[in-house]
């Protein structure tokens, strides 16, 4: 059994940051497949025994169970001491821009695309709602990518796993990335990193046939 | 002039957790009123001087500014010493509860309150997914209350004071704070700690006459 066990579903972009991560770590790690789309992670069972927030990722390390994805991607930094930054400055940084990450950034985007993209919902002032929030959201991302390479200091931390998480997803979100062009430029360099891989590269076996 | 200073506005509840932590932690702080419902977060000046995520709070420090309310708690916390957690445990534990405040808890329920109970907006689907989105969160908090005092351990945390940002304001969101029995008492129990205040008897100022 390898050493981490990630519990996830490849539809999910924010399980994705956790594999991202524990492959860019080098991390001795497998997937294990958990059927959101069945509605697996809303069961009680789920809920009683597993994560009580009802969500993936679940980390699977030493008997334990960790959630959440921020909270996993900070404890593994610490751990493996690989993408948490050089300082406290830098780990100051890194927090702020998960949190906004889960706030605003991912969350508006996610649920827009869930909605939008898999759902395949009727515009509705529901997802208006979400895709002016997740526009503003990715504006903002984009001037700060305007002038460095990366969310924090010249290289790659676990704020860019996180921000990353659904950048690779393709699905319709009536979202014109076309209009973010230092995002795009980011994924770029991000994917360029040694190891890199996709969603479905990362957690193949999590994705029923 | 005070040791700390939080740029604030007494109708955020993001703003409250960090004027609530710097209460009951026993630090030489005072606030500093930006006008929020003005849009004065919102501006250019204030995204290129203070803040690029275009938010409130920011707690100014030592000629520095800091901003993301659950980055200051944490960051207040290691700095004094006090309502931190124990040990890696708990610390893991507070940080995946503001991660979860952030993502579910205080978003859906404060861009609830800022649309119902602010702007008056009539019932539309936006404010049924925020307000269903709410209730599933406020579901997720009043169980795990259910067992235990505060969010994480058995005394107050930070995390405590991020979830109970919104928790004392009153304005309508059509959410049935009654069927939330577990909250309701945690509420009471935040409110008995020595040195507790509500918004306005800790952001006083900053309220407009």
């Amino acid at each position: 059994m390898a050493e981490f066990r990630l519990h996830c579903d490849a539809i999910s972009g924010n399980c994705y940051k956790v594999a991202l991560a524990l492959r860019l770590m080098g991390c001795d790690w497998e997937p294990v497949f958990v059927d959101y789309m069945a509605g697996a992670t809303r069961q009680d069972g789920f809920r009683d025994r597993i994560n009580e927030l009802g969500e993936i990722p679940v980390l699977e390390h030493a008997g334990r169970l960790r959630t959440q994805s921020g909270a996993i991607l900070t404890w593994l930094a610490a751990r493996t001491g690989k993408f948490g930054g050089r300082n406290e400055d830098e780990r100051y940084e890194i927090l702020r821009w998960i949190l906004f990450d889960n706030h605003k950034f991912t969350s508006y985007y996610a649920t827009l695309r869930f909605f939008i993209g898999i759902q395949k919902t009727a515009p509705n002032a529901a997802t208006e709602f979400l895709r002016g929030r997740a526009a503003a959201a990715y504006g903002i991302v984009d001037k700060h990518l305007a002038t460095r390479p990366f969310l924090v200091g010249d290289a790659p931390t676990i704020a860019d796993f996180s921000l990353a998480g659904y950048v690779y997803y393709t699905e319709e979100t009536g979202i014109d990335r076309a209009a973010f062009p230092h995002i795009q430029a980011w994924r770029e360099r991000i994917k360029a990193l040694p190891g890199w891989g996709g969603p479905l590269d990362l957690m193949p076996g999590t994705k029923p046939a």
